[in-house]
């Protein structure tokens, strides 16, 4: 697959431990569309490995089947108790390593931020979220998926390009390409890049 | 490297957020023996994903290096604060993808277990552990490590070899070899074996 200069795939993931969300959307020079949604449905694989493998194996599939320049994780920091913590950091450390492995580089995302970008209410519901992003990205109502975990996903990847400076949030920079983002703003751009590579 | 039949690889892990450590043993027949043992200093590396990212890397290139047959974690269930959890959970993640990535089945132990399988007391100090790791395997006192980390992963790994029915700790099945063992307890033996293959 070879993308164009000017495009980039953004990979949005929400890390459960139950249901795993992921979105993912083309930027074509200030332009985001949806690319995919959906779900990996981790309640059946009752064994902790397993399930990691699982987690681990379909990231990957997703990496390799959509290319993604950059991943954006919703990672909330705060938690029921230590145990649901454990259990949550393991999924996501293990989604963050097929990231790794495929030099993905990776930017989390509160879940408070994500809502506030997409809706400008850090409190919104997931169902607000969902309806945002349907007109937003002009998703065809029998496309929205049944679990809201697919669109917390794709919210995180549109959360992240509008941090990377495309004007909506801003009012700077209107019109501006990826590439002169990146030209302008490199401490921004090239912080997480590669992780790897070290 | 082409190992004999009653050969097997055990890799013991540590992880923690600032030093990983990391233990090799090697089990022929019935008898146990060190084959390295050392740790990950990820102090120095202060952006999250690239620690992680170091993570992947070294336990992949360890991995790569001593082809272990399985993997035993030291794994706490119990932490200061959700905060710690997460971040540990995360390391865990990403240290048990790279054993998920390479098919080595993971076992993981309470670090109470691990003192008392090796000492005999679940109170038992870090440096009753390595002092008592130090005799049962006839290291040399030179090759003791700096951080306890090391012995602590060494002591995952000796606790693995003792569970898998290693006459020491119960007096049963003595002279049993692996591939007994593994003929006698298939359940035990295949319950987590190779979890990427699904």
């Amino acid at each position: 697959m070879i993308k164009p200069v000017d495009e980039k795939i953004i990979l949005g993931i929400d890390p459960g431990t139950n249901i795993m969300g992921y979105g993912v959307i083309k930027v074509v020079g200030v332009k985001a569309s949806i690319v995919a949604m959906g779900v990996i449905d981790l309640r059946k694989e009752r064994d902790t490995y397993l399930k990691l493998g699982k987690i681990f194996e379909r990231v990957t599939g997703i990496i390799d089947s959509f290319l993604p320049d950059e991943m954006a994780i919703e990672a909330p920091f705060f938690g029921k108790n230590v145990q649901s913590m454990l259990k949550l950091g393991r999924a996501q450390g293990v989604a963050m390593a097929a990231a790794i492995h495929h030099s993905v580089p990776i930017t989390e995302y509160a879940p408070l931020k994500i809502k506030m970008a997409i809706t400008g209410n850090g409190s919104a519901s997931k169902e607000q979220v969902a309806a945002m992003l349907q007109r937003i990205l002009n998703i065809d109502k029998d496309e929205m998926p049944r679990f809201m975990d697919a669109t917390d996903a794709l919210a995180a990847a549109y959360c992240h390009y509008l941090q990377m400076g495309i004007p909506h949030t801003d009012g700077k920079g209107s019109g501006r390409s990826w590439k002169e983002f990146v030209n302008s703003n490199p401490s921004k751009v090239s912080k997480r890049r590669e992780p790897d590579k070290k």
